[in-house]
């Protein structure tokens, strides 16, 4: 008697238990089974059919529970109750996801490997192009000139915006362009200099002018001429020369230009520490110390040409090269494979990581198969590398049965290395130059209303 | 008491502004409260909460607001309002959400980074996709020839069509099959005419055939002999030698079929000045040119084969090369080239600015690291290129331990520049093309129907 | 007076032709204003538009009007009404499209431009796809040995499934494996054949024994010694030696066991003519024509090793190298790639216009430029095309510096020309391949059911 | 009279069994007729349509049928229903779609072949990626120390972490660390000591160091010259000399720390068996293997330095090279590296075996045509290999007309079979290394609830 009873309360309980629940989530009406929801307890839904009608949710009027939340992700949510898998909706973005999720009383941690990839791009890409847009509109801080500032502030808040933003004014532009030919001219100049047709002997030498064919002719009269290919007389040896005095003098007109462009930018900028933490303002020092030593060196001693400290300074030029990155000043493209590189120093390592450990296996097997090739390691390691990036240049190959199978190995194990590592540096960057790409395609004004 | 009264009407203000509210967007029921709405002022959804029963969509037989718009990019809206992110729907093509956010009074730029490249792909692709459209069909202006035109009009616009719609009829069709064959010929006897079996010794130059063995017999009798690889006897070298009459005699048959032909097209063409500003008709015109002057030149004077005029005829006719682009005249693949290298301007100048930075801070490195090798920057520019996309001729390789390290570090640079920069200007012309394969495959007949 | 009853009545018509109207669509209820419908005329809705209540599909009883249709599409029809354009939804497949618009009264030709190419993707791929499925399964044609086979047929079935099939039995499985290792033993011994550790001076060539080294010991004693690497006295040339006895028994041995696995494949083969049509079994008679021609060479005279007619047959041994696809008869793989060729015949065409065309303005404009390395084109082509595709042997280098512009420009078209054009063709394949590798994973009797 | 009563009874029958049904499926309303679901007999469905409102999922009250299933796959079973196609909805995740079938007795089988990858690849990516969580965090085995372990046990066990899991705590980073370290200096001593300025000449050779300069000094004198590019006198050849003491002291140093923490491994290990057949650890044994051969080897017979056994222990320290791997034991880049080349087996052989075989027609092809260049066929595969995957060094280079044009060919074919192949396997590891690292930016704690 007392366990028909019993079973019948059970019965009575089981049925209340498992009623059919209507949920409208955003207009959107979800039905399901009161032991559906109860299958993940502490959870807002399971508390839910636990209090029932006693639920703040409840509208008694039409007999259902509203919430004004997102019916796609709920849809989602439901199907979690009925499986215990969460899959999320592909055409949903991740980033809406998350916080519908914790509101249900879920994490992000419950979505299945499968879908996590998804869920997950979407929350890496929100932030890292957020942080692109930022890198869009030249913007003077607001303060950096005071908040009330003297006419001198303000007029030299107006040089400064001049200075730094071609788009500001018309004379800005043209400046910018000035700017940018000068460096085009610096840059032109350093390549050129060193070729032979734009040097000159040193004067002071021409004692020595029957040494000046010096080495190659030398060479010439020898047997071993094959080896000597792209030396003629007319080459003058580069020890031997030194740049034409128009060269010298258009070096030195860049060099002026970009030493009064400095001297105004740091004179005009809001804050001088800020300004030299800059790195192209670095660059921009760096790229005049040759010039200035080369003048004080000159000051000096003005005849010595032959000295170890005038080879240093010749070597010192070529910091100059470190002017083109000047060039890169206003291009986006630019910035952005340089934000790319920062993002994916993990990426580039593994390229670095896995091509050196290829590179170390293959060297080391090389030099103890084929010793006459590769006479030591490093050696090999050059061939190795050589070889696994499909550049061959031929001046190592393998000569033996054995070095034609390893190099066959290194060869694909290049292609393979190369191929698995490129692709996942190479996504990042795609991705954030179509993004800048497409935001720059916007008009000005509205860019600006981006921003705020 | 005033303090009770003022709190109870803000409590029934707050309730009344804080109402359940029912929108029927296209037959989709959604529900909200009234604040979520009003979070956004001055939007459409905004002013519908303040309105409430007057605003014109209610309808006060069903107590719900109808708009006839899209459901599926009014649940984003929505969420916009509960949440203040505006993330787009990925199923539903970006070019349908602009308009619908407008009739919401929102603009596209409220949609949040992570899905913004996913509408604004879709916005980009419809623009180039409908212009790829126009490029199929042959459409000869209709009032071109008058719009009554004459007997003698009609029969000139019969020909034109003859001429340039190889599908208008099996005669043309046979007709462009013959042009193409006259342009292969025209390129067979170009190339081949500069190879030594095609060739003969000049007629009046028997007296110095001694000469003609000239250099490379010289060489093989000196020491020098492994730089002189590919020369046997039998070679003529080119300067001492002409093409064989029966190259020539086809080379004047081809340009004899040219000329009709760019007569006939000028003739009949609708417009000549539209007709002379096409680059293909241009192309035509030149490479009829090297013939012209060579004609000229043998009626002035036809012994004197070795003068500096008749060397610049020789280079002259290199132009006949342009000819292969006539064969690309009825070939899809070759438009969609075209038209993706004026789109991608912007991509390619990046590729070339990136290898170029690249090329030049390696090959200064590398002239002032291994002066010997690289005996000057324009010349290391040439290497680095070489390794940067990891061709490696191997005619100039570093050989000290400090250019290894320089070189190693060029073809890792190489290898990610390419990497970065190819895909950015390949998407397009993949996308094009299969776009461009799919629309080919449609039936004629309704081809034409998707133009109007 | 008439005015404002004329104005009256059409205001009633309008309000009229205005009505909303309720669209059930498999349970999804859409709703519109009849204009809207209205819109486009000729297609099922605006005929309801005009028909409402006599149109077939009302029910009365709802006020609406049912179609048992997929609701999902319908969505984007309604939008077509709405503002004239079509875009498809993105997760549903194509292949649903198509059908659904008919119904509607819709073509596909409607979509937009960028929905185009999602549509269009999947109505490609179904066809192919499905042509794959087709590949997997060994299927004996039922009737190809008679409906009622004599017990003769039955065993010549059997044996013939034995032949073809390896999944069929333990036995088959073995005897395609001995199958496999012969094909192997052949390939190795046609590869090794050649090499000088398992060949043998002619025995009938003691007395000219001296003139074995020839050549290259003539060149030794020379002074052109850099240019022969490769010779040591150990090496025969292959011209006087032949392969050793142990190499011909074993090629004959291979050639024994193929001749009886044809003789037996045609006898047990259902339809002669069909089995040879199929590639594999011509290649199958041609590898075994060198020997065939061998053996009567040698019962003619088997003593003239030197004649032209042996050198033929020598030549003729390369057939031999085609066994390599019997390798591949039950190799999936290499089916997806003969049927992707197959498939992709304009996409490889692409490339090798795209690459001809640049090997060719490269090869002209380089030969024009540098005519001391590029002594004539077709020599130029082999470098413009070595360039383009990255190998860079260095055979042959530009040594102006006109020729390392253009060949800087010749390296940057072809990593272009090369990067636009392999992605296109290797889509399919990758395509194919991972259709064909999920279909391999089903169960086996599933399998065949899906065939069905 | 009969025939119109039948036909009365047939209409009303048929009107009976077509219906409008009405079923919810979630919430979801989908309604259609009932000989719509007939059209599959044997599913759920067509059970549903035949016993009508004796089904038990018929709701009386509301004259609808539930299901408590997800409403956005039912959508496309009705579709099935409709046009006897199944295509999945490309937004939900394929891992849900099985089982939602099953329950309305479908299966996977009849998914469409043109959505039938969609629905795969999560199928596969779910399993793999599942896997990949599990090689995150390091596990103890929580019986491998005994249920009640004794303070010993305990002890071990702490030890056992402390050496295997370096982020248990800060000493186990630093231990961590500094087993890098001596890896790093161990394989920097491997590389170092073969180069010639850490190498000195044998001590007990003095009396023969006029033969030390041997083999190129010689070449000097005689006139091969240009083929002994890199030998200056102050190379030591290798064979001739030895390590420098402190590259063998260090050596020993490394070999001693290696030991001791192998030792120290091996004892606190939970299990011998198992630790013996991890591959890091068996590689830790052979690379200490050189180490005990060489003393073993010098206390044997201290002096004899040229001896054979002495050449067989200097090729046996190749073997330490091996021990990068110990720098990878943290790294899950190269977990991850190595678990898709063990998940990829399938689609390295493809590669491999494509390229084989065009490596093998391409060299018996450019055999039989070149034999001048290609002496024997293994060394045509040589060339093949090289120029297929555009190494191209340059070593061989094809010299006939014959020759380029098959080179052209090669080059081509090479192109293709690397653009064909190198995606198939790479996609894999994409896949898998951007879900790792997405899992390892979670924090910490909740990783491993992930786990759990
Ligand atoms: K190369
Ligand atoms: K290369």
């Amino acid at each position: 008697m007392e366990a028909i009873r019993r079973a019948a309360v059970s019965a009575v309980s089981n049925q209340r238990r498992n009623r059919r629940i209507k949920l409208n989530v955003g207009g959107a009406v979800f039905e399901t089974w009161t032991h559906t929801l109860l299958k993940r307890p502490g959870t807002r839904l399971a508390q839910l059919a636990r209090a029932m009608e006693a639920d703040e949710s409840y509208d008694s009027e039409r007999g259902e529970y509203f919430f004004d939340k997102h019916p796609g992700i709920f849809a989602t949510v439901m199907h979690y109750y009925r499986t215990e898998e969460l899959h999320t909706d592909h055409n949903i973005c991740g980033n809406i996801i998350k916080g519908e999720l914790e509101f249900w009383g879920l994490t992000e941690l419950d979505i299945e490997p499968c879908c996590w990839g998804h869920y997950n791009r979407f929350k890496e890409n929100k932030q890292t192009l957020a942080e692109i847009d930022d890198t869009f509109t030249f913007n003077v801080d607001a303060d950096a000139f005071g908040k009330n500032p003297s006419p001198f502030m303000q007029f030299k808040k107006k040089v400064w915006i001049f200075l730094e933003d071609p788009t500001s004014s018309r004379e800005a532009k043209i400046y910018a362009i000035a700017s940018m030919f000068f460096v085009l001219l610096s840059i032109a100049v350093f390549v050129l200099e060193t070729h032979h047709l734009f040097r000159v002997p040193y004067d002071n030498y021409n004692g020595t002018s029957t040494i000046t064919a010096s080495s190659c002719t030398r060479t010439l009269t020898s047997r071993h001429t094959c080896c000597c290919r792209f030396n003629d007389p007319n080459e003058l040896p580069y020890d031997e020369s030194e740049p034409h005095d128009s060269m010298t003098y258009l070096d030195y007109i860049c060099a002026g230009f970009f030493f009064l462009e400095f001297a105004a930018r740091i004179f005009f900028a809001p804050k001088k520490s800020d300004f030299m933490r800059q790195p192209l303002n670095v660059i921009d020092v760096l790229c005049l110390l040759p010039h200035f030593v080369s003048i004080v060196m000159k000051s000096v001693d003005p005849t010595d040409k032959s000295s170890q400290i005038i080879k240093t300074i010749l070597a010192l030029r070529i910091i100059r090269v470190l002017r083109i990155f000047k060039l890169m000043k206003h291009y986006t493209a630019f910035k952005i494979l340089v934000y790319t590189i920062k993002v994916s120093t993990k990426e580039l390592l593994l390229m670095v990581i896995f091509l050196f450990t290829g590179v170390l296996i293959f060297a080391s097997v090389a030099f103890y198969t084929e010793n006459s090739t590769f006479t030591n390691i490093p050696i090999a390691f050059w061939w190795a590398l050589v070889t696994m990036t499909t550049v061959g240049y031929g001046d190592k190959v393998p000569q033996t049965e054995g070095g034609y199978f390893l190099g066959s190995l290194c060869v694909l194990c290049g292609v393979l290395v190369v191929a698995f590592t490129v692709p996942i540096v190479v996504n990042n960057f795609t991705l954030y130059y179509s993004h800048a790409q497409s935001r720059m395609r916007l008009p000005p004004p509205k860019r600006e209303e981006l921003q705020k």
